[in-house]
């Protein structure tokens, strides 16, 4: 089975709710003037795994009922990971997002950050219409660290001392934060116990730190059609992820040699030099087996949370993470 | 008496809670990452005319004391206002901000999109501290209305078809909306009656409407030492101003060679010769017309407002907005 379908088997114990909040989105993302809807319309478009929301529902299946509550933190979380997608393109300056030209590539960088902006306004304004303040106080709490988590990135771009432990510190910020509280947002709608919301938010957030450690190295060695994007983006842009601190923590007397070749690339064929001479594979088979570490501290997290046909899918997604291949 | 000294004495009556408001916001600005350090520091120092916050201590003293809940009004729409500004400065390419480089200027256009965007999660997880949810409510759909008005600015940017009708739509939601809510919330968290509300909302929207309309004429004959930025510079990014719309509308048979030196203006000496040509100074007359019965609208609201040192000294600062030079 591929990667896609093996996913959509695991929703499937979420897809009346993923279909009823994709329609809501819709109606929620039309725009108050209508200058704005074709933009709207656009990003609409990239609306993609649906990770973050479907975490939302599982975990509030685990305890009993979906409530109204959940549709809303589920819209709230995928607003936002629209917003990061809307914004990112401009950092990464990508021109094609899900097989779409991205609104930067179609607009320049002004209305994208600006659209990235109103998206964020619209999920922290949907956020504070629920009574219970939880969702709007995680979901900004999230999105701080998520920032501050990309800012440091961005800050040491192509810095060779940048080590595994930084690393796993800033994907832990700009990943995991978001899917740790999406997992706790669902419990807690749910009225979960407070060690519950814990190990909640434990295999959340061990979930997102393996979910990026797989997405750098799918840079790396994933097939481009499949990805979806050229490989070596992330070293083009300066981002040393796990594999690469591994390879250059591994090169012994021709680290030299390397690091000239990651900070002075020869456009074009630079990365395919760089695999012929040092031993990429290896690297990411190191970082494989680390984000695997994670997804099994996920599956322990999930030990202490009620069983069923819910912790079954959510536990089914965090194996689905290491076998993805987009 | 200059305008900055006159705008002191104004904002005399809340020195007290805006100096308590810049301690706070020092520590709010504190990073969670030590990285993130001297970016904060350097956007601390933005912090400009404090009208904002003035307007939601004012209009709270308007009705007795200033409460907790106003300090976290006020630090949430200045660090909105801060937000709005590091990503205004992406936007308009602005090198130089309040005497200091911008943040594009001393990182490129990435750390400031991620910055704006921390700053803003910053103001809407301050806003949701408070069990009321009524400044998170207001102030996330301020947000997403300004942005909505900056969008359709920037879609129509060069527009020679743009009109008085459009721009102060867009000036209505792009600037004033802040305003409104800021005078809004005041009164909510001093508990003023719903018909008083209306009258804060409907001073602040008139406030802000004749703010930037002042702001758009400073841009065309302000001097440029007092203003802090080349004139012109709205004409040079297409932004299409109300005195430049008037402009055109009155430019009869020249229409054509009016609208050949806005779209394709000479580099450096475009506006100049522009002058020279056009009677920009009447079309500014107009604007600041229009502006002076904004003001006098503002004013007039003001009427159904409780009686008092603060009710003076709101209506000094309408009036300041008239004479201000920057």
């Amino acid at each position: 089975m591929s990667s896609t379908a093996a996913l959509q088997d695991i929703l499937e114990l979420v897809r009346p709710e993923l279909s009823r909040m994709d329609q809501e989105l819709v109606e929620d993302l039309r725009p108050g003037d209508p200058s704005l809807g074709p933009l709207l319309e656009h990003v609409a478009g990239y609306r993609g795994k649906q990770l973050r929301p479907a975490l939302v529902f599982l975990t509030g299946k685990m305890f009993g009922e979906v409530a109204e509550a959940h549709y809303t933190c589920a819209k709230v979380v995928e607003l936002i990971h629209t917003a990061t997608l809307v914004h990112d393109d401009i950092l990464d300056g990508a021109v094609v997002r899900r097989s779409e030209a991205t609104v930067n590539e179609l607009y320049g960088n002004e209305v994208p950050v600006l659209l990235g902006d109103y998206i964020y306004a619209l999920a922290f304004h949907m956020a504070v219409s629920l009574d219970d303040p939880t969702c709007a106080r995680m979901f900004s709490a999230a999105v701080r660290v998520v920032c501050q988590g990309e800012i440091t990135q961005c800050l040491h771009r192509g810095d060779t001392d940048w080590n595994e432990e930084r690393y796993l510190q800033v994907i832990s910020e700009k990943t995991a934060s978001l899917y740790g509280a999406a997992c706790r947002v669902g419990g807690h709608y749910a009225d979960a116990s407070e060690p519950q919301l814990q190990a909640l938010w434990s295999f959340g957030e061990q979930l997102g730190i393996a979910f990026q450690i797989i997405d750098d190295c799918l840079d790396l060695t994933g097939e481009e059609s499949v990805v979806g994007k050229s490989l070596g983006t992330d070293l083009g842009l300066g981002k040393l992820t796990l594999p690469m601190i591994h390879l250059i923590g591994n090169s012994g007397d021709r680290r030299e040699r390397l690091l000239q070749m990651i900070t002075d690339p020869q456009p074009g064929r630079g990365f395919e030099e760089l695999r012929q001479e040092f031993d990429v594979e290896a690297s990411v088979a190191y970082a494989m087996g680390r984000g695997r570490e994670f997804v099994e501290g996920a599956v322990r997290a999930l030990a202490e949370l009620p069983e069923g046909s819910a912790r079954d899918a959510i536990g089914g997604l965090a194996e689905y993470v290491l076998r993805r291949h987009y």
